[in-house]
């Protein structure tokens, strides 16, 4: 027998009876957090045609997405994420429905990038409103959202793409080499930083404000201390966007949930204004990842600014798993045994059971159950 | 742009919000209904090896399976069915650890076999259990899970494969003939029926029972037809199997959801003994099918029975939505509108009102909003 046949591929798993249990909850109430917000679900395909994936705005990295074709020999890609799919949908179907579309989802996405090659994620996205109350209404969202999966101790990191890309716009230098200091600074990696800063050509204040931007994290104090480092309206602006957003989320009460990293530079392409990801005292993988994408919806014919965040359900499981907030409680099965003259009585007992809430077995074998797991009641 | 970027893939689609809404909601349904018959539901990958869906007992159409290769060169097949799958992870992960197994599923299944390349089923898997009380508890599920799912006029047909293996073993035809026999005794077509019976080697008396196939349905009356057509104790011991379960589900109250069809022979190779399908009134396509299929665990190492089903929730959606029994009710949602000096209190009471299951957004710029399917506050 080929081993192969034994095993889930590589990168994927099976969740048994109880982890599907905890994962259809978590996912329930995340849905739950997301409908009362005001978002509607929606179901894209779980492949696209690869076009789906290529965009100016945003880069993927090609070799990550796992691709096949179809019977006709087109290019069909597994999802590598939701946001691109949902443009296009909200784009060609939805666009001229309202000026606001809300927006949610629990679905999986795949990719050959990680450990895991498949992924399930919950997430919204706004599309159709711009600015610090729009930014402010998706953060609000993720922190409920967290809060009702049983999340206590996390903090929201919140930066801005804007403040990098006006530093940028004062120097000369290459996408390619953009990329590789976005990657730097995104990583803390000041040494590394420095050095390849000081062989391009780049002003030395510039070089002082990039590597600035490497510490520039921390609560409120922050902004103030960006506001100085800001060399033009662009960085301004990033600033004062950031701002508002805190202010809002502190009038909502989640200024404990807050803290602000200019250097947060994650998804570069994909994101053109405020981005935030979620992480949990203590644990380094981020659980959630967002923020605004104002150019994606124009590949699609639609020119929408869009805000939105995915929350990463194995990611969260494993953290409430480890902190002991899953409930791990299976519902108890009342087994009724009976035979070929009690069978009829016995399921109309079984169905009475059932509307009052229990979980029902009927058997007719007189096989033996695990008392620990099940009731027995004998029908005569 | 490239047209492709803006269609989802031919024989896949979007649910927008009312669609998966609606979607949603019947998913829930018989997610319920399994749980409450005592069934854990489970989750396994969307792709598997190539090798899971390679079998001695099952003959899967190779160039229906949608397959790519990992980034090691090994074949992935995005899943044809959730039968493979949950076999692969029983036998594995599950085998030892009880007699019984009760699995259920709601995922997506995918290839290139009909208009569809994506579809969503709903389903379940008893395994560890023979004879006619697992088979009948199973039908007698599917019966529940349909009613719940809003169903009300629907048949399920019940046949049985080992009496058409009975009359084929007193034949000496190939696999290739048997399966050319079996494609056309379940759409019925006698006419080219005979014409390839008269061309094989078949005694001329078993030509006339395998025609007599094609119109061996109706309801119990036919049990008697087929007990005097039975060639040897395979074919009675499947007309008994047949009467038992359909005595059983008399009892339990479901004798007019039943139809007996002998000629019904879908996925032949599947399935080893009783087979059934539930079939709207006045719809030709079925929304659901099932049998049991005691050999396919034995190629995963585990020599196990097994009886389930699969509900398709596209098929099911379809029919109800023509019947009228959608509800397609949008909950309303309330808009706070409010300024920076109100934010705060708005955002306070809008937490009041989700809390007592009202869906609330919060304006903080005055947009419009569509009075069909909002509700306004201001907050002064």
């Amino acid at each position: 027998m080929s081993k192969l046949k034994l095993q889930a591929p590589l990168g994927t798993g099976d969740y048994l009876p109880d982890e599907c249990a905890e994962k259809r909850r978590l996912e329930q109430c995340l849905r739950q957090a997301f409908h009362m917000g005001g978002y509607d679900e929606i179901e894209t395909p779980s492949f696209e045609y690869y076009d789906v994936f290529m965009h100016d705005a945003v880069q993927y990295v090609q070799e990550n997405i796992i691709k096949f074709f179809d019977a006709r020999g087109r290019i069909l890609a597994l999802r590598p994420d939701m946001t691109g799919p949902i443009a296009r949908m909200a784009a060609t179907k939805l666009a001229e429905s309202t000026d606001v579309l809300r927006l949610c989802y629990v679905g999986n996405v795949y990719g050959f990038k990680s450990n895991e090659s498949e992924y399930t994620q919950a997430g919204v996205e706004l599309i159709g409103k711009r600015g610090a109350e729009a930014d402010a209404e998706v953060i609000a969202l993720a922190i409920r959202a967290l809060k009702t999966a049983g999340m206590v101790d996390f903090k929201i990191d919140i930066g801005q793409v804007a403040f990098f890309r006006g530093l940028l716009a004062e120097t000369e230098i290459t996408d390619e080499q953009a990329e590789r200091i976005r990657l730097l600074t995104d990583t803390k990696n000041s040494v590394e930083l420095e050095y390849e800063l000081s062989r391009m050509n780049v002003q030395h204040e510039i070089i002082g404000t990039l590597l600035a931007l490497c510490g520039l994290f921390g609560g409120v104090e922050v902004l103030k201390k960006a506001k100085a480092l800001a060399k033009n309206e662009l960085c301004a602006q990033a600033v004062e966007n950031v701002r508002e957003v805190y202010e809002i989320l502190c009038d909502f009460g989640y200024g404990k949930h807050l803290s602000i990293d200019f250097g947060l530079l994650n998804n570069f392409n994909y994101y053109s204004g405020i981005l935030f990801r979620g992480i949990a005292d203590g644990v380094g993988v981020p659980i959630l990842s967002g923020g605004r994408y104002d150019e994606l919806l124009r590949e699609f014919g639609a020119d929408l600014p869009a805000t939105g965040f995915a929350i990463g359900i194995k990611e969260l499981l494993v953290i409430l798993e480890a902190q002991g907030r899953l409930k791990n409680e299976r519902q108890r099965i009342t087994v009724i045994k009976c035979g070929r003259q009690t069978r009829k009585r016995a399921y109309a007992y079984a169905q009475e059971l059932r509307q009052a809430g229990k979980r029902v077995v009927l058997d007719m074998n007189g096989a033996e159950y695990d008392a620990a797991l099940y009731d027995s009641i004998t029908f005569e």
